[in-house]
């Protein structure tokens, strides 16, 4: 299963895509940030967001795609502009054919590190273990959208990872 | 020139468009909203608001979208769910080769009424009055991205209907 985590943000969108094999094995796919520039006007930033959350979807071709569920504590300029981003990730993610799939952080924290109040460093040594990888995953954009994806694998294959624990 | 007023929103978005013509005089083309059944699972609902959005373009060929721009008055799920909107709206507008303008909710009420403190009534009133039709137009989602529309048009043509006043 194809699995395509999106930490959404319209200055910078983190993406990770993960393949779940039987037995639990994880192998990531592609993993990076979607930067639009700050100083365009915001109509042209979303365009581009979208043209580019397009391409990554058809290269990709995810199963399904994980979008952080946003709650309410943020602010609302923050909701605004997360809330422009999300948008555009379920709707493209639907019209390409895919599956979407939504989790809150705490329930992400709870897959990945085991429990709902993991702090930034837990989280990122996890990631690291999860995906056996030597360094923390950088930019941190990306690597929240990596646990996302993790996340979804956890919660629909029921990993080892998560059972063990 | 065609111009496409949006009053975004998921559950219900409100478009109408106009032609303003040479001599200022404006002519409604199409007048409505788009709504998506609130049982349905949100990222459904999007994607199908963004292909409704991308139909309503393609069929319309405005010159310019305009959306209204929200402040941030607005609580944080009211804002969420308008980002979403929007962010779909603004996105398809340019990816469809129109131009994007934003106007907020007191520069529509003085480019309209003549003052940024008008109230309702007084917006329908003038709405109806510009459109030269007998009765206020309905649903109040619709006659709110007319007036978005009307808006713009008295920005960018000066028409008799501002300078006047």
């Amino acid at each position: 299963m194809f699995v395509l985590g999106i930490d959404p943000g319209v200055s910078r969108c983190g993406y990770g895509a993960l393949e779940g094999r039987v037995g639990g094995t994880i192998r990531p796919i592609a993993v990076g940030v979607l930067t639009t520039p700050p100083a365009s006007p915001m109509p042209e930033r979303l365009a581009e967001l979208q043209r580019e959350l397009r391409s990554l979807i058809e290269e990709i071709h995810p199963d399904v795609v994980v979008v952080e569920r946003v709650f309410f504590q943020v602010n609302v300029r923050t909701a605004m502009s997360v809330g422009q981003a999300s948008g555009l990730a379920m709707a493209e993610a639907i019209n390409g054919g895919c599956a979407v799939a939504q989790y809150g952080p705490n329930e992400v924290k709870q897959a990945v590190a085991g429990w709902g109040g993991a702090g930034k460093d837990e989280m990122e040594r996890m990631v690291q273990m999860l995906l056996g990888i030597d360094k923390p995953l950088r930019p941190v954009d990306a690597a929240d959208a990596v646990a996302l994806a993790l996340c979804h694998l956890a919660h629909s294959r029921r990993l080892d990872m998560v059972a063990g624990r």
